[in-house]
């Protein structure tokens, strides 16, 4: 169980901002740059480099090992016990984010260096890992919640700081500035665009017109390294155009009714499911889509406008424990179908008290789906849509709507609910 | 020469935002994300990953290669074609930034994985690729200057966001703000602080209080990866102290003193040499220093008020080409000495016309040298300063100030003139 290390960005010495393994921050609260925690069958402990004298002129005092191990409550020894350590030992670990550490582990345990996949002979620890990670005790909760506070903050701000003529950028670096002001970092790369019709939209260099909608999926990270993940869309001129208004509304109410059904025993893939049937009953009051719901979910023409999952598990990972694979999203006995509506859901399992999950339907007209020849060539799923209906919503690319839910011991509780998402809410927020 | 992968931050696909290697964007102008460039003997190809359609619906459309082939103007082929490529070829290459891509290149060059060091093998390859990357050109001087427009535009704002009772945090999220708006990235991570004496410190959450200095080390990489590197020291409630005033006049005027330097010819030592005459002229004015100001530089207690250099190489790395080692910074035939007033120096090359690089004098009392129990053991160093004098500048833990300043062809041009550094417009600055 590996901390890493940090991440050159174009050398050595210029490295990102560290960030310590989440299953790590998990076990032992502390981000210790090339750390390792290691249960010898007895005990847990941490295996720390000593404190580099030459390295305070640079970086400051650190904590002695013996300090760190008042910290963590469990034993700390110099990294160069490694070695002696795990020697004889059968040892199950899990993939560092960071290659460099992953080579190293691979190297101490005489194992292949295996990455981006995890050794069978690790599932048992993954599974073990998966387990405690899944239920959000009070601490945990209490970390999200601090993050909510600043990405409250941010999507405030975002609003207020939103005008026509601006670069998307500039209502990114007041959301950011949010966060970072409040020492904090950002839980994942911020989607601040007009072109939300592309999913991970990560550029941000287009000015914002009159008619655009802008969507923003910005979260900030708690100190202790919990995630947070919100989007919220809103009208670059400060009220929604009539188009925009059904559409939003479309989305909103699903995302309501989906909300609603959060609660201990909630099969998450129904509540995808009952997401694509009210996108497809709405869409069909709009006039966009046409003919039996049941029929328009099934055949994928609703997953046409909404072709992400409905949500994901949340914690120390924005996307929580995804570096385990489906092994944390989808139960045991379970797993991703190829489906087009399905094959991108991450998150497949029965709700269980303390557990944190996102809800984020939307809409969006990606020209990579409409405009693929493969729509060509299924005639049924061309015929469904009202294409000329359509055509008049052309100031609808992408609406995403997303909170975070907790869920508790006979309900759920929207952690992001102060945020504003009803339209009169943010257009008096933007006006703020 | 590969542009190589992003890094993870907590798992694969949440990354930290992606920066290609300075080598490849020195020559071919794109941050094309896991590509690797070619020379075959004949012509630079550019072996390039092809569109993935499937990530069209994540990302958005990606360029085909033709399309990268006309804008790069050299050959791009599908990166499957890499290993036939370099088949029986002895190939160079340089060292990549992550790790992923450094064992990526080891392999299919069927070469030793190493980090860190370059590869004897490769000196004739780094040392071409230093001859040009050290002479800037005109296009090179312009992205400088783009990005050097929004790191003033933050010192700026850091310097009127600056109030006691905030965090530091607060001052470099309204800096980085001005960064991020203008659609640029930061070159290196942000130093605002109190603890000016902790020379790399990244911590951002001390309070600011009254009669607190802060330091910010804050710059811009320009659209193109440029960087700009700048920092300013001014203080918490607007106005310097009279002890502030004094010791930051030393450090200003020695500064001024480095940059006249700065010209076609000047070995880079003798500049960070004249720094030390200058720092311990001024220290043994303010009294704080005693003896022969010679003495007083050649026994290193000019060096333990100002213990790093007087700067380096900037160009697409604010480092520049530190990823090869001093083979960039230090001419052939020179080599770094132990010597504690130079073994931090990481550049003594003879300016030429082109070259840009910082001139960063500083005063700091860190702890881990004054305080250190070397100190006692050499009473000769001990006896060199007035500690009674030094106790008055309690209000003086660290002071840099910092230009980038490029070599023209009969003497220099300061790149950072516009940010305010004399004091009072400093105070100005403050108060806009």
């Amino acid at each position: 169980m590996a901390a890493g290390l940090p991440s050159p960005r174009n050398y050595l010495a210029n490295a990102y901002p560290y960030r310590a393994g989440s299953h790590f921050l998990y076990l032992f609260g502390l981000p210790l740059q090339g750390a390792f925690g290691l249960w010898n069958g007895d005990e847990w402990m941490v295996l720390a480099p000593e404190p580099d004298p030459a390295s305070a002129l640079w970086h400051g005092p650190e904590p002695t090992l013996f300090e760190l191990s008042q910290a963590m409550g469990c034993r700390v020894v110099p990294l160069g016990e490694l070695a002696t350590s795990v020697a004889g030992l059968a040892v199950q670990t899990l993939p560092a984010a960071d290659f460099r550490t992953c080579a190293q582990q691979a190297s101490f345990l005489g194992r292949p260096l295996v990455s981006g996949t995890l050794d069978p002979f690790d599932y048992p620890l993954a599974d073990a890992t998966v387990s405690l990670r899944l239920i959000h005790d009070d601490a945990a909760v209490e970390q999200m919640r601090s993050a909510v506070v600043a990405t409250q903050a941010a999507h405030a701000a975002g609003m207020r700081a939103t005008k026509p003529g601006l670069k998307e950028s500039h209502v990114r670096a007041a959301m950011e500035a949010e966060i970072t002001a409040r020492d904090l970092t950002l839980a994942y790369g911020s989607i601040v665009t007009v072109h939300g019709e592309v999913l991970h939209n990560e550029l941000h260099h287009h000015l914002i017109t009159e008619s655009d909608l802008l969507l923003a999926d910005v979260g900030a990270e708690s100190a202790g390294g919990f995630a947070s993940d919100v989007t919220r869309t809103w009208p670059a001129k400060g009220t929604f155009s009539d188009t925009q208004r059904t559409l939003y509304n479309v989305v909103l109410q699903t995302q309501k009714d989906l909300i609603a059904a959060v609660k201990p025993g909630a099969r998450y893939r129904e509540i995808h499911m009952l997401a694509l049937q009210r996108m497809g009953e709405g869409l069909v009051d709009v006039g966009i889509l046409m003919g039996k719901v049941d029929d328009l979910v099934e055949e994928g023409a609703v997953s046409l406008f909404f072709p992400h999952g409905t949500g994901h598990l949340l914690g120390l990972d924005v996307h929580d424990m995804e570096d385990l694979g489906d092994r944390a999203g989808y139960a045991p006995g379970r797993q991703r179908t190829k489906n087009f509506k399905l094959r991108t859901l991450r998150l497949d399992r029965d709700l269980l008290p303390g557990m944190a999950v996102t809800i984020e339907p939307g809409f969006y007209q990606v020209p990579a789906i409409l405009q693929h020849e493969d729509m060509g060539q299924d005639p049924k799923l061309k015929a469904m849509v009202n294409w000329s209906r359509l055509a008049e919503f052309a100031d609808v690319r992408g609406i995403r709507i997303e909170d975070d839910v907790l869920v508790t011991a006979t309900s759920h509780e929207v952690l992001t609910a102060a945020i504003p998402k009803e339209m009169s809410d943010v257009e008096a927020a933007m006006c703020a």
